[in-house]
């Protein structure tokens, strides 16, 4: 009795989560701003759909998993969008990474054609996209997680349900900030070890028999010896989440003095980059 | 034939390291600014010395462990100072956090009395002084480092040998300024969820199975959210590691945004704290 | 043959403005959300209008002078809203502070409805809206500019015309991020000098004959000495300005560190303050 | 009756200052490390002395006008150092920009020898020492200052009597983060609005009549958009105050955010200077 599925947004994280899916054998419908993505999935049994809205009609569960904002507000909101599909007691799950205010705006849309909202940004990148075994951080009722739960089951190893429609978000990106900053202590340390003559890899010893070694440093700090930043999390997005947690925090009044001085380092580097770079590359604020 | 040790500064890390080598039988000879804490070696073979200059002078490796720049240059260089009783041919093992300009000043100085100098700074706190499982981040010659290893084995687990003078000292600011970032990451993504109503142990959660895992979180997290701040590393020392990180960085003409960001965090708690707190107490910057 | 005027919205500086162009004689049709304050400028000659589309459908220049980007899109694209009622041929002028992207947007809306669209955003503040010597930064067409020049002179002593769409609110945002930080500049001295026990009339006195002294600073410095925070130019809109400023920098990868850590603390500030207040009140933040 | 003067320290500032009260028909000694710069006085009846303890001893009233702490440590504590010539009933005018505590200290030595101290800070520029229109910036006792005003008002068009010993270095620290910060905020602005594509006269129009004008922007803005920055006040001097104001602010516990922001780019344009630049060359953290 597993679901009809809905899957907009075959990107890098999206594209893995939906072929799990197909894999398990779940009916599925995708939809791709770029058609020739959603054809991918065909041999695995998905239909493409012609439009978000589409898609959403085809669907029980609807998933969309976008790479920011104003892209989820276009495929929900925009002609021929998602929302005006959801048929009521549908279940729409959005694994992007976006504001809490967005997030309660989709939900409060959901709810006036009877369908139900679940926020899910995940963690765990591409790799865990694949094996399935990412982490959804959950805000939205407890009753629509349980309705989702088996479908989830085929991405992730961990759902954590963090409160009501907001709370997942804000969460993601109380998160992401946290790995922004580790990432930009280790950038610092560096930068000043190296104005010193010092060789980077003293520092790294160092670190890895310290209480300040972290995973996430483990699989940065050899990017930033190398120079080898190809992309495992876009630094363009995780800027761009460091604007949403920002924006949070602002509307808050809440300072996040560190957040906000790392946030223009990974604008300098974006502005100065014409390639895709892993967040990491933040380093090259010193022209590494 | 373990060389006679002499020991210099008696507080909260400098006692049980003194104390590890009198308990292994070294003869020591041990001074500090106030005496009653050399009285309390006593019981354990150590001799008392009325002065820094005479613990130095009955002494083959003498060691200073003491709060800051100002309090070593007065135990070395100031009146009855240690620099005036080291003897040719003995070794100055300083494992206080000090400048690296400092660090090779002292070495010059050493250097003109036919003395050698080791700079040693260490990591582990109170519990690795005590368990002898220290590390130490050394700067100087290797010939030194092998002199005084012997010495060393009883109160460390790991020496790194970073460098000439002013190597250790470099990686340990370093280091250090990454630790106090990374706290500042949590305090301010605690900051961010409590400011929207959510609880410490929601982000905690997934902070726990997640890349940005690190183990200062997990001794600090508890800090923050029970609000005991009984220091196991003083936030008034960080403060002051941050300041000679900032002073390095600025000598050289290297920016560090985040660090400067952070230290003025530090700095306002530090001038809002009555008593002695854990730096894990800047999340007391936003009122908790 | 002056034409007919419309006025959608009669805040603190909007109302004055309105009421220059009423006294004029200029034949006017007003809207605001809030009924009441159109209906203060009837004496004067003014019509009422019904809805903002009605108010544009009147005009042949319509003026919208709105706290935010979010009122601004709601008068302009919401239900009942002006872009419907805009005549070929007619002009809008927006005087609001708003992004540079959502000016543009507008400008193209306009167009393709055939009409013309200017930003106007102002400086001067309540005070020069009364006495018709705001400034106007203004971006859009020169022969649009020429059009509407007779119905601005009744407002303003200056008119800039900076470039194309998006140039005014770009300069606008400029001179805010600069004004926020001359007065977080004097903040932070009168700080600096409070800490070290000093009264703040000692710094002023030297300001005041110094290369340092700006008419800003003459105006916000009483209000920093005596507490007394009455809003001239309201912190909420100034912190609203620096996240607009700050939201271009970053669109471009133009990083802005005092910028941004000025927004903190007139975050900080904004959170804490329970009543409406100058931004001179960034001074609280330091508790005064 | 006028004193017999003393004067260390011949640099851009300290040589015009010399020469005027040589001019002025002063009996002189004057001392400087580079004993070329000493010379160029004796044409106007100045006596060179071999040693600054020379100096001092032929003076009643001694200025030292050096450009940080360590130089004027070395010329009052170091050998042959000022401090041993100074006699009982002499007066000690410091003019170098230093931190409050080390003026504390200097008039503790001087008490202890008899003498009396005063900090005299300066503000005005090259161009104010020339023309005797400087402006001092006064802590000490006010009969110490009526004993050396009539040698002061050849030097200055204004005394500020700040307070006790500390008060006019700490002003001064607090008008220079001041006008770092000015500047920076000029330097911001034109950056934003250069990312856009906008011309940087178009700002400086709209400044020009502005409530943001202040006669520092005046002076520095052509420096930024010619990027002609022979040095007026230099940018290593203006860090090093930057750093003397964050140590004091540090000290005090006094959050800085936005000079602590300012400070890391002033120091990243330092870093990659290689000749002596204007600080308004910070404009060049954006490469420009």
């Amino acid at each position: 009795m597993t679901p009809k599925v809905g899957w907009i947004g075959l990107g890098l994280i999206g594209k893995p989560m939906a072929r799990r899916l197909a894999n398990a054998g779940l009916a599925m419908t995708v939809w791709n701003r770029a058609a020739s993505k959603a054809e991918e999935l065909v041999p695995l049994g998905a239909r493409p759909a012609a439009t978000a809205r589409e898609a959403a009609a085809a669907s029980e569960v609807l998933f969309t998993c976008v790479s920011d904002p104003p892209a989820l507000e276009a495929v929900l909101f925009g002609p021929e969008g998602a929302l005006e599909g959801l048929g009521a007691g549908s279940v729409l799950v959005d694994c992007s990474t976006i504001s809490p205010a967005l997030a309660r705006r989709i939900a409060a849309a959901c709810a006036e054609r009877g369908a139900e909202f679940l926020e899910a940004p995940i963690t765990g990148g591409t790799w865990g996209a694949e094996k399935g075994e990412l982490v959804f951080l959950i805000g939205g009722e407890a009753a629509t997680l349980d309705r989702v739960r088996p479908v989830l089951a085929h991405l992730g190893k961990k759902l954590f349900h963090l409160g009501p429609h907001g709370a997942g978000q804000t969460v993601k990106l109380a998160m992401n900030l946290l790995y922004a900053l580790e990432v930009q202590a280790l950038a610092e340390a560096l930068a000043l070890v190296a104005g010193a003559g010092i060789g980077a890899e003293k520092l790294l010893d160092v670190l890895a028999s310290s209480m300040g070694r972290a995973p996430v440093l483990d699989v940065k700090a050899p990017m930033m010896t190398s120079g080898n930043y190809a992309p495992s999390f876009p630094l363009r997005l995780m800027h761009k989440d460091l604007g949403l947690a920002l924006d949070l925090a602002n509307h808050l009044g809440v300072p996040l003095p560190a957040t906000a001085a790392a946030r223009e380092t990974y604008s300098a580097v974006k502005g100065a980059s014409a390639e895709d770079v892993d967040y990491a590359a933040v380093r090259r604020f010193w022209r590494q």
